[in-house]
């Protein structure tokens, strides 16, 4: 059996901290950050069969672990320093452990965002990151900046993670057509293992391009309504120009339209800028090597109105993921 | 049944942060480190039925889960700024997060430290608190510090957490004779209610008085050795000066013995300071309202050597708490 110490020198003590001034092995890490920075601080807890299904490939858990925290960076335009790490295990596996650690490193090394400290603990099998990140002061996408005439923006696509949900969990329609047919993997893809916009949130803040952001997570028009309501502004969204992930792109329109509206699990960004701003958007999206698609206008009177390609009503039932919800 | 955003709406939202440039709501907290200051972070991750009892009053459980965070900003000697929570629940109760909040906050605002953000899900209970803190570049009480010749100085008193813990465990020997006394409650505030050495912790510091540092959690000769391995020293330490708790006090030597040695949750202070320093370290705790028991001497010879009052070495059956190992 492997001890707690054992288990962090094996598999989550990594050579000496480059970007932090004092790494794992102490009461805290010290950060030292650059002069006149600002820290953005975001913490996501991922638990074992409402996050992702018991017997998750570990690999893929590793990434995602880290990658919903990267999007909250991206959602905020910073870039990425470090994190900690807290993990509840069942028991200390060495295959399940190598997997996650190195599928965290992965990406973690592929942002330069390094492990400073955590704790590991046994426990139900709970996976705990808070991320740090760095920006300028007046860069940040806040989610309370948007304002009447901007463009709403998405960036990559829409609803592949949402489809992969529903055939995992042998859901009627889409689900079950998806589950018997040949594109799984590549929709379970974005469910898994998720890309966190980090370097488009960035250029979008550095170059001061957009208002305000959020990533999507629990569904688009659940999380854009967060922008709304903060930003005392309503917006008219055009669900028909949703940009559908490739797998859902072959699906009937009503599941395009619920997947990409409401499925969740895309982080993906979903961001404000003024209409000025519109080549600015595209070369920060070829910059970065993410697509960019627009998608509705912020608007003045509040509430958030669907409509279709031709610009008439459109009434879907969704709603936001709840955390606490039956869903 | 409460929403996740009512949730964390009604119990955990408070006014306009004071510290933080940015609270609750966005994609990240932003905070504004002062010029020229470093950031001590660090993260505990506190499991029903392993760090605490399943049915845990729920007030001393908020208080707790924030104690033992400070108490490692403590060991570092930083100034309590801000923290995050991530909370798993198995059902948003209103009662049990009335009282987790109230001794969360009752603590959080004892110390200047403010909740600006984290995530609530559904899950099996566990609380993650990640600490920021805020110190100067030298300050810190890192544990690789300690240099021969230093003493070796105790916050507080060691034992009654463990005493009761025995208790709660129906432990033969001092945990039967104290869960049959009436000194049980007494015993078990300092199990449930830990007091962070926060203040001591930074005169400490900012003094520069104190060399190497570590907050006492698994057990005083465990944790110990994490200074010793890390400032590549050795130390002999009088197990007799060790100061026990009130309660402990009225126990025989070889509970009293054992218990301070090796007892765990104690969230005590062990630092070493140079012989110059003892009358800056005896003002220290004065100025802090914290006692402070010089207990032993770090020397060059590595390892860790035992002796009772007379100097005479002891041969203690004792080893840390392992998170993962069968305690």
């Amino acid at each position: 059996m492997l001890s707690e110490f054992d288990l962090i020198a094996e598999y989550f003590n990594r050579p000496r901290p480059v970007r932090a001034t004092l790494g794992i092995g102490d009461d805290c890490a010290l950060l030292t950050p650059g002069a006149g920075m600002q820290t953005a601080i975001s913490s996501d807890m991922l638990v074992e069969g409402r996050h992702f299904f018991a017997g998750a490939d570990p690999r893929r858990l590793g990434h995602k672990s880290l990658a919903v925290n990267l999007s909250d960076l991206a959602a905020m335009g910073a870039r990425p320093v470090g994190f900690t790490l807290a993990l509840a295990l069942p028991s200390a596996e060495r295959a399940w452990l190598a997997e996650f650690s190195a599928g965290l490193f992965a990406l973690a090394d592929a942002h330069g965002c390094e492990l400073i400290g955590g704790d590991t603990t046994k426990g139900p099998l709970n996976i705990c990151i808070t991320i740090f990140g760095e920006l300028a002061p007046g860069e940040a996408l806040r989610r309370d900046a948007a304002q009447p005439g901007d463009d709403i923006w998405i960036s990559g696509t829409l609803g592949d993670a949402r489809l992969a949900l529903a055939a995992c969990l042998r859901e009627p329609g889409a689900g079950e057509e998806l589950a018997r047919g040949e594109d799984f993997a590549a929709a379970a893809a974005r469910l898994h293992a998720p890309t966190p916009r980090v370097a488009l949130g960035r250029l979008l803040a550095e170059r001061r391009i957009a208002h305000a952001a959020i990533d999507i997570s629990d569904g688009l028009v659940g999380d854009i309504g967060h922008i709304l309501k903060l930003s005392r502004v309503g917006a008219t969204l055009d669900v028909d120009a949703l940009p559908a992930g490739p797998v859902l792109s072959r699906y009937a329109q009503e599941w395009r339209r619920a997947y990409t509206a409401a499925g969740g699990d895309d982080y993906e960004l979903c961001f404000t800028a003024p209409a000025t701003q519109r080549e600015a958007v595209l070369a920060a999206g070829v910059q970065s090597g993410t697509a960019v698609t627009r998608v509705g206008r912020i608007e003045a009177e509040p509430g958030l109105r669907l409509v279709d390609a031709q610009g008439a009503p459109l009434a879907l039932a969704l709603q936001g993921f709840d955390h606490f919800g039956s869903a």
